[in-house]
C-alpha cells in the first residue's frame, strides 16, 4: 500500500504506466519506515543516508542557528525530504529533519538512486522532472525573498500552500518566511482589519 | 579561443581530458555571441532560447516588478546564465538577462544540450555537476535569506564573491541582497566604523 502511493507519483509526473517489472525494481530500493512526530530522519552533523518520500505526513528541514530555527523547506504527502549537498557528497550536514507529525516514509540511498537511473529509464524520466521542478521552485523562492514584502510573501504562501496554514503552527510557518512570529502575528492582524 | 575557456571548464568539473572527438562535438553544438554592455541575452515576456557559457564579462538575471529591478543572479566568466524554468519548458520567461560589461559568450539551444547529454558522456558528467552545484549554491541562498540580517548577507558576499564589490554598482549589490540601496549604505557606513 504504501509503494502504491509512489507507483502513482512514478505514473503521473511521467505520463505513462510503469511496468510491473521495472516497478518491482524501483520498489525493491527502497525501505519502508515509520517514523514518529518530533523523530528525527537526520540531524545535523550526520551525513544524509536517505532520502525521503512521503507516504503520509508532514516534515521540515530546519538550521539551528543561535538558539534560532530556520525552517528551509517543509515536506508533505508526495514530497521528497533530504539534504540534497549531504546526500550527493556524502558529507556532514547542517541541517535537521524531522517530522512534524506521524509519518509514513520511503527510503532511498543515493547509491540505490543512481543504480535506478541507470537501470529504470521511466525513473530517470522522474528524477529529471522532480530536479527540475526543485529547482524552479527554489528560484522562485529566491525571486521572492528579495522582491516581496513579508505581508505578500505570506499571501503567496496561502495561495500555493493553503494546506500549510492548517497543519503547521504559526511560529514555523514565521520561520520559514523568514520573519519573527511578531511581525507574522501583526500581519494577520492587519489583513483581517482588510 | 573562446572555446578553449569551455574546454578548460569542462575538464576542470569532470577531472579528466575530454577527448579531441569528443570536444568537436561539444563545441559545434555552440554559437560564439559578442553582446555589448546594456544588451540583452532575454527580455522578460520572450522563451529563453539559449544558455549562455560567459568567456568574458559580466551579466544578471533580474525581475522588474512595478519599476522595481529584483537581481537573482550575477554571471562572471566560466558561469552560465538562462532562465533554466523557461530554457527547459520552453514558456515565456518573467525575467531579463543583459550584460553589465562586454560579453564574448557561448550559445547553445535546449535541444542541443539534450543531444550532448545523450552522446557525450563527459558533457553529461559535467551537467550533473553544474545542476547538483547550482542546486547547493540555490539552496544557500534561501538559508541565508531566511536566517541571516542584511549586514550578514552582505559580509556572506563580500566573503563568497569578493570581485562583486568591484564590478557591480552598489545599487545592484542592494537588489541583489533584497535591500533597498539606503540599507546597503547605512550597513557599509555601520562596518566602516568597526
Amino acid at each position: 500500500m504504501m509503494f502504491e502511493a509512489l507507483r502513482k507519483y512514478i505514473n503521473q509526473y511521467t505520463s505513462s504506466e510503469i511496468s510491473e517489472g521495472a516497478f518491482d525494481t524501483v520498489s525493491k530500493s527502497f525501505t519502508p519506515k515509520h517514523l514518529l512526530k518530533r523523530q528525527f530522519l537526520l540531524q545535523a552533523g550526520d551525513v544524509c543516508k536517505y532520502t525521503a518520500f512521503i507516504v503520509k505526513g508532514a516534515m521540515r528541514q530546519y538550521s539551528l542557528v543561535n538558539g534560532v530555527e530556520n525552517i528551509v523547506y517543509f515536506g508533505i504527502e508526495n514530497w521528497w525530504m533530504s539534504d540534497r549537498e549531504s546526500f550527493t557528497m556524502l558529507t556532514p550536514s547542517q541541517f535537521n529533519i524531522d517530522a512534524l507529525e506521524d509519518c509514513d516514509l520511503l527510503l532511498i540511498t543515493h547509491d540505490k538512486v543512481q543504480l535506478l537511473k541507470e537501470s529504470v529509464p521511466q525513473w530517470n524520466k522522474m528524477a529529471a522532472q522532480m530536479d527540475h521542478r526543485h529547482s524552479i521552485a527554489m528560484q522562485k523562492r529566491i525571486h521572492d525573498a528579495i522582491s516581496l514584502t513579508a505581508e505578500d510573501r505570506f499571501l503567496n504562501l496561502i495561495k500555493s500552500n493553503p494546506e500549510f496554514m492548517q497543519r503547521f503552527p504559526q511560529n514555523m510557518i514565521a520561520s520559514y518566511l523568514g520573519i519573527t512570529p511578531e511581525s507574522l502575528s501583526r500581519i494577520r492582524k492587519k489583513l483581517a482589519k482588510k
